[in-house]
Formats: C-alpha cells, sequence, structure tokens
C-alpha cells in the first residue's frame, strides 16, 4: 500500500467540489506516485504532497513527511488560521488562468447587472410592474476594485473594455495601471466617494477582516451596490444588512460568506437586496492549472523554489 | 404659431419613453423650425418631419405635408402595419452606435446570466440551498443568434470576445463573417441543433411572425435557453409556456412582448422560468443617434436620399 521506488510516495488530493478529472490527471502525471483521494486510503506518514481545496482542520497533522501543500484556489486565509498546521511546509496558491477568466465573467456579469438595475426590474416582475428605466452608457457607472492582484486587475481590464470607468484600491501603491488607483487607508475615502459599485477582490489578513464595517458603509457613495467575492470576513454581516434596510446600499451581490455552507436560517438568504451564489463565481479547472500543480509537486520534491509559494506574514 | 422663413415648418417629436434632450436637441440644430412635443400644439399641415416612437395608430393622417417619418429605433414593423400610413412618406429606421452597444450589452449580461445557471441559483437562494454549480468555461456554450443585422453581428461579435462559441442565422446568406452561419429555412435545424441559447434579433415581417411556434420549441437542443430582444410577435406565447413547463427550455429572457406594456394578468408575469424587461434591452441616446437624425431631417428637406430609409417590401 504504500509508494515504491526512489520518487514512490502519496499524493493526497482533497476538495469536495473541484473537478473530478483532478486526481486522475494527477495520477497520470505521477505513474511512480499513489494519488489518494481519501486521508483514511493513505499511510499519512507517506503523503509527500497535499493538493487540497477546503481541507478539515488538522488534516496535515499527522503527515509527517509532507513537503507542499498546493492550496486550489487562491485564497489561502483559512489555512493560515488553522494552529495546526505543520510547521515549515511550504504552501502554494493558485493562479490559474480559467479561476481568473472565471472570476472576471462574474464580475462583468453583476457589474451588468447592476448598472441595468435588474434587482429593480426582478421586483417589477414579481409586482407585475411595467417600469421602463432608461438603459445608461456603462462609462456612467464607476466600478471600484478592492485588491488589485491578478483578479482584481483582470477584472479592471475587462470592464474598462466593456466601457465603465474603473478606479482601485490596493493596500500598497501599485505602478503601471491604466486607471485611477489608491493606496492604504488613508487613500479609502476618496476611493469610496467615486464607486458606484464596489468589488471586494482583497486578500482575507488581519488589517482586511471586517474592512466592510458599520463606518465603512456610513460612507460609500448614496446608492452604491457591493459585489463580494474575496472572503466572506471582510464584511460584517449585520452592518451591511443595516446598510441595505437605511438604503446606503441599494444592493449586495454575496459569492462569499462567514460560514460556508451559508446557514439555513441566516438573514442573508431572504433579504430582497441580497443576492447570493454559493462561492462558485470561480473555481481551478484542471485544463488550465494541472500544470502548475504539476510543477509545483516536482519542485517540492526537488526542493525547488514554488511558483505562487504563500508568504504568512502577508497572508496571501 | 405656424412656421416662418423659406424653410420654415413644424418638427413633430412624439416618445413617451425618450431622453427628455431630443426635443431641446431639435431646436437647437433647426432654429427656423418649430419643435413640438404634442401633435395637438402643431397646425397638422405644417408638420414636415416626425421623429417618433410608438406613435399612436392613424397619427399621421393629417400631416399632409409630411416629408420624413424618423423611428427613434431600429424596428419599424409597427409602422409598416399601420394601414393609415399615408403612402410616399420616407421611413427611416435608425443605426444608432449607443443603440447598438446597450442592445450587445443586454445580450452579453443575459448570456452570461444563463451560461451562468444564475436562473437555477435564484431558486435556490429563496429554498435556503446551497447548491453548487461548477463554473464551466463559455466556450462550452453555443449562443445561437437569429438576424445578423447591426445588432446580431455586434452581439456576435462581442459574445465571441468573451470567448462563447456563436453560431448565426439569416433570411438570406450573409458573408464575411468570422462565425459558422446558417440562411434559409431549410437551413434553420442545422442552427438548432448546436444553440445553447437562442436569441432572437429578427425584424417582424409577414416571414418571422410567430416563428418560435409549438414546432420550432419542439426542435431546439435539449434544455436550450431562449432570449428575445427582437419583437413579441416572433414568438408563440402559449408554445413558448408549454415548452417551458415540459422542460424543452429552461428559461426565456423577454424583453419584447406581443403587447406592451405586457397586461398585468399575462401568465408571463409569474412563470418561475421567465424574466422579464420592461423592452429596455436598448434605447437610443440623443449623444450618439442625434446627428443621423439631423442629417436625415435635412436630406428629407432638400429630397436627398436618407440613411437607413426603410424598404417596406422587405419589412426593414
Amino acid at each position: 500500500m504504500t509508494g515504491v521506488g526512489k520518487q514512490g510516495g502519496t499524493i493526497l488530493f482533497h476538495s469536495e467540489v473541484s473537478d473530478k478529472a483532478w486526481p486522475i490527471e494527477l495520477q497520470k502525471a505521477f505513474p511512480e506516485f499513489r494519488v489518494c483521494t481519501q486521508l483514511s486510503d493513505a499511510v499519512p506518514t507517506d503523503v509527500v504532497a497535499a493538493v487540497v481545496w477546503n481541507p478539515p482542520p488538522g488534516m496535515f497533522e499527522a503527515l509527517t513527511g509532507l513537503r507542499l501543500i498546493q492550496v486550489l484556489g487562491a485564497g489561502v486565509d483559512k489555512f493560515l488560521s488553522d494552529d495546526r498546521l505543520p510547521k515549515g511546509v511550504p504552501i502554494a496558491r493558485l493562479v490559474d488562468p480559467g479561476l481568473t477568466a472565471r472570476m472576471t465573467e462574474y464580475v462583468l456579469m453583476h457589474s451588468l447587472a447592476l448598472h441595468r438595475q435588474m434587482p429593480d426590474l426582478q421586483r417589477a416582475q414579481r409586482e407585475h410592474r411595467w417600469t421602463f428605466i432608461h438603459p445608461t452608457p456603462p462609462e456612467r457607472t464607476c466600478i471600484g476594485i478592492l485588491g488589485l492582484g491578478v483578479l482584481g486587475t483582470s477584472c479592471a481590464r475587462a470592464l474598462t473594455s466593456a466601457g465603465f470607468t474603473v478606479v482601485g484600491w490596493s493596500r500598497s501603491r501599485k505602478e503601471g495601471l491604466d486607471f485611477p488607483s489608491y493606496a492604504g487607508l488613508e487613500e479609502l475615502d476618496q476611493f469610496k466617494q467615486q464607486a458606484d459599485i464596489i468589488v471586494l477582490l482583497l486578500p482575507l489578513t488581519r488589517e482586511t477582516e471586517d474592512l466592510v464595517d458599520e463606518s465603512f458603509l456610513a460612507t460609500v457613495k448614496s446608492g452604491a451596490a457591493l459585489i463580494n467575492v474575496g472572503r466572506g470576513k471582510l464584511v460584517v454581516d449585520n452592518a451591511l444588512i443595516r446598510a441595505l434596510d437605511a438604503g446606503l446600499l441599494r444592493h449586495a451581490i454575496l459569492d462569499v460568506f462567514r460560514t460556508e455552507p451559508l446557514p439555513f436560517d441566516h438573514p442573508f438568504w431572504d433579504h430582497p437586496k441580497i443576492t447570493i451564489t454559493p462561492h462558485n463565481s470561480s473555481a481551478t479547472n484542471p485544463a488550465t492549472a494541472l500544470d502548475q500543480v504539476i510543477v509545483n509537486i516536482r519542485r517540492a520534491l526537488a526542493a525547488e523554489p514554488l511558483q505562487h509559494q504563500v508568504d504568512p506574514a502577508h497572508g496571501y
């Protein structure tokens, strides 16, 4: 049952939602290894690499031979907050063109829907009301993107191409962008004064947790809308509900939540100004991400530097 | 009250939904004419040009000096079906880059929403169900565009850029397209076998009226969706409802209807597989269309050929 040969060992693949092709493709790429999709099928000390999405806390504790944790996504906050994470095992995240493309499509689709006031039109439909709303050009709507990493800059590019006005904000100043951007907490208000739709694409770190709280929402542009595709903990749930009820925000599109799956009795489900998607704004795709995972497993086994290794001090 | 000077006369502007800037801008462009927004304010025989959207039937009957009917949109079926239309007065439609851009955005937005299964996700939200649907790349969804005029080809271009697979169909064969297309009724089935989302952008003519009937819908690709941004009369309402109920179609996005506004008691309003927008997929915009209207008024007064003059024999 254990791995055979010089390069032998086990690659653990754990994800409840990913494409079924992943473990099959990994097994093809690493015929000399055993690919397991259940920890209970593996000899824990044989596991040399773990390719994971949403691993249960403590999953890695018994894996004393582990040389790589490859996360099947861009966000790694959950791993870093697990205090039973083995020390010294490098963690890599994915920068997958497929993941970036799906995220970009999601943000474009919902930006168009908010710009075209689809939530109001759907309310009108429920009430059998024919309410003509004159369509306006996208340049009159400013989309503000919080977080200018690979995903944020890809969204900015697509939204600009679609004709929207775009502004950005990031923790540290970014150069070479072709749209106005702001940096640091001291410039956050300037960003907020312009954004008609705020897109959250920040990593979850000590600095960004609860960023969208009551005071943040009190000073957004009148009637702004929110799209959260970053992390649930960027937003204080009660503050969001109060801002929607008070009319400070007109609508929120939420793909990520403090607890996932979103609990059955959570007030977000029935809120008329909230659209919920089940953390499927994007996902990795073996066709575009497999090579990157294979390269990282090879590099980890050869003790070479990884692609997109996470810096735990920054949190991403 | 009548027009003064050699070029004098009245320009009648009639639209209940257009931008309020239209009559103001027309008056600026034609200071020697009187611009009226109500027929009752004009001397009928003084009206030389009518710029209209949804004119009541018979509106033009008393306008014996009329030299141009400029429609503020791309579709002219309503005019041509009015048997009290004055004979020999040229009718022009608009090919407005703003109108084309708004239509293209609408079709892109709803194609993305159908591709991403937003109707299913909204149903899941109402039931507090967290149902992960793996996002797939847009090239796996084929959008079939019925009608390859200015609007259809613009949509095809945008959908191709967004990564969708596109096929087209038109009455007569089109050359020079960079996507597969079919022509004539005898090739309609080949088109339908490929299209996961069917976009109706046909003009309403004797040939296209009731095209989407029971037999059309019986042979669409399994689980196809429909977007109607052409005309309500392209679709047989009861056949559409039966196809949705039978699961032949998974969803319909409707912007146009046989009767507009859609009557309060129409079964479309409450159908769970129908999304309704109030014929606002697009609209003309003075900023992009004014020059074309001004040019056509000048040409009509000078008895020169018009831009985008309608051929009543073709119906568009």
